[in-house]
């Protein structure tokens, strides 16, 4: 046997955090498209090759020391020496007709199925029945083993830019470095009152912190602080159940816009996904007065890190829900984010974290206060939006071309809805994810987004 | 809001059972043959008719009252008002080649997959994509609600038997009378203590019960009495994932075998199941020297009771596992059997139930056994083998015939398998429901037992 290797306490967190209605892992669906010559056996002879040489590399071969003590306060890592590849490995097929909808249907439910937490923490389902003549790959991680932004790096570097190239590797194939942060120092944050503790002990080593918070709590402004976030339908107790939908928009259009009106690409991105939520809380006879809350991670790895592990950081933003004009709701989107950026000044990577885990402290209250439907005052932010930059060249898989990645992530009581957005090959591809009882029509949100964009290129094209 | 209905004892016994691990429910596998003249989009057809038309009958339109407490002692039924078509009735599809093989694997999964105790408690997949052109129906329903009786008597009254009509109806499209016993005579037997507790004061009550339970005790001869269980491999921990195998027989065959050796259908089943279960333990070098007992529900209903609730009393049987020749097997099975039903003499069916729920008390005890890997002695059977008797006539849904109903069942800590045998018209349909992790190759024992079958029927036509 292995050496066991301890969890750090943020990936341990994911397990803790770990329900039936909450599992704590994220996914990537991509879309492929077979090389023209390829016979109608091309996936399965894929299939079968990939079966013949289930080559796993570290983590991806690591399963729990003790699985059966989720709350383990010592969770460590142990060879999986029985991999079953089957088991991990998995075809599936979407109903005819094979279009969007029917693949959105089956993600949803694939989505919503915990892992098993006694097996390595991934599963990989391989899609056939597409419409397009396609296929898709729909790849399920535990946050406890990587994070999103280094699940897709892992399918960054198993794909290759050689659309010659017969290569078909896949994530589980590429060992992956684990950057030292996740071990070192992410303090503890497994619960609400750990988390304050482990700020708290951050606050008295680093100086900036301190200004940090205090700007929180005394903040004017466009700086959104502490408990500004209104009441939506998005914050409830949710159900086990998902939806999952997706849009994409040209990256080139986005940077268009985002130069045009002096702002960054996120704020765009905010913009437009807040004017998504604004038309759909309309439908619903459900918009606040108060603009909705983004809670936006933050990698703080340096650039080209190769991921490995949790090292995220995070900010709050106003995403103008109440604005309805589209160029008055960036710039409102655009002065929320500068001020909150302007709060990691001065602050290392580690501070950032602590001031993250600051920021998210209140979860536990929110998430619990949707449970129980007591302390409802204590809403912190609306919806989780996350940016996550992906490699600009088209990727390869076995001659096929990685047409699109779509993130799928977590959603949780209190946090019914997550919108994840990835840039690849030019596009910004958005997956929408959300709980199937309360947030329907999700797919409306994705189509609402898309209006958004058009109406804010518009807007700005009209401008004197 | 309707009425709440209080779930008796039994049923709400299946609540307080469901774990991750073992989900407590049942399901039924059909495949179906379109008519000849049906167009390729007559099973898209069909289904856009049953979601245009979702009329759902008590009491599939029945949910849990306090789902979030599982252990409510008083478990109430209320009336879904937000029935969610989309979600209970779900299109999918086996991949490329649609055999056997990939909708085993299909079905294994769902069949892994709890139901939503927060919801009415079934599900109804459509499967598409089989090679022989059919398609297949899987309804899985959680046993608080029905037994597998009762669904296979719902999927009876559900289909016609005349070909030629267009009737489409399904099982959850039927009111099911509930029959008196479910309600007001099956004792709590939530616990093993609360189980023994039930059992002592039906010992009171019932004279018959006394003199059976003490012949268990002090038996001689064939009739197998508690703690005999030898230990195997299907007396483990469990985990939640599952395979699932079938295989059929004529149902002529099987009674010209009882008939030939002057034994039951009953006996013929369970020493095939024998025969094959002593191959398939022989491979893995795991036979035991003594025989391997199976629990042997038996339903206690009058006939032609249409079903609702659970209603079951059970026997326990050798499967004469350590004997080599087919027909000495078939000999000592029967044997076993006829001492166990004179137990059953002159008990009415209340006191029926009252005796298989003693003999099911320890199981309690095997499961924990199973657990904690301590007690290990205390095995009281090795597996459940259950035989459901089904119409004898061919039915048919939407012109469809159904070609075949095969039955998936529980599995739990200490009994890691399951078969579950289903006459209709003219064939017995055995379902193999095991633990994935601790009943490997489980496609091996559904052939085994064929071939047990024509072993034996060669050694009876060789019988001087």
């Amino acid at each position: 046997m292995s050496r066991p290797r301890p969890l750090s306490p943020a990936d341990a967190a994911f397990l803790y955090a770990e329900t039936r209605e909450a599992p704590q892992h994220v996914g990537t669906l991509m879309r492929l498209q077979p090389p023209e010559e390829a016979s109608p056996e091309y996936l399965r002879g894929v299939f079968e090759r990939l079966r013949a040489a289930p080559s796993v590399a570290s983590p991806w071969n690591r399963k729990l020391a003790t699985p059966w003590f989720q709350h383990n306060p010592l969770h460590a890592w142990v060879e999986d020496e029985d991999f079953d590849f089957d088991y991990h490995v998995r075809r599936t097929a979407v109903p005819a007709p094979g279009d969007e909808r029917e693949l959105g249907t089956l993600v949803a439910r694939l989505h919503a199925s915990p892992l098993d937490l006694s097996k390595p923490l991934w599963e990989l389902h391989v899609i056939e029945g597409l419409e397009d003549g396609g296929f898709a790959l729909f790849a399920k991680v535990h946050h406890s083993l990587v994070d999103g932004y280094t699940l897709t790096k892992a399918h960054e570097h198993a794909f290759t830019t050689d659309p010659d190239s017969p290569q078909s590797r896949l994530f589980y194939n590429v060992p992956l470095k684990t950057a030292a942060v996740s071990d070192d120092v992410a303090p503890s944050w497994a619960s609400a009152t750990g988390l304050l503790r482990s700020a708290g002990q951050g606050v008295r080593a680093l100086g900036p912190l301190t200004r940090a918070l205090s700007r929180l709590t005394w903040n004017r402004g466009a700086l959104v602080g502490t408990f500004q976030a209104p009441h939506t339908p998005f914050n409830q107790r949710i159900t086990r159940n998902r939806r999952f939908a997706t849009q994409q928009y040209p990256l080139a259009q986005l940077k268009r816009l985002a130069k045009a009106s002096g702002t960054t690409l996120n704020d765009i991105a905010l913009a437009v996904c807040g004017g998504g939520i604004r038309r759909y809380l309309l439908d619903q006879g459900e918009l606040p007065d108060a603009p909705l809350v983004a809670f936006v991670p933050v990698n703080i790895r340096p650039e080209d890190d190769p991921g490995g592990g949790n090292a995220v950081g995070a900010l709050l933003a106003s995403m103008a829900t109440d604005v309805a004009d589209p160029i008055e709701r960036l710039r409102a989107v655009n002065a929320s984010t500068t001020e909150a950026k302007n709060q990691f000044v001065g602050m290392t990577p580690e501070t950032i974290v602590a001031y993250s885990q600051t920021l998210m402290a209140p979860v536990g209250l929110q998430t619990l206060s949707a449970v129980t439907g007591l302390g409802g005052q204590r809403i912190l932010f609306n919806v989780v939006v996350s940016n996550v930059p992906g490699p600009p060249e088209p990727l390869y898989f076995a001659g096929a071309r990685v047409e699109a990645m779509y993130p799928a992530s977590i959603v949780s009581n209190g946090l019914a809805l997550n919108i994840t957005l990835f840039s690849y090959a030019g596009q910004v591809h958005l997956g929408f994810t959300g709980c199937r009882d309360t947030v329907p029509h999700l797919q409306k949100l994705a189509v609402y987004t898309g209006e958004a964009v058009a109406e804010l290129e518009q807007a700005l094209a009209l401008q004197p």
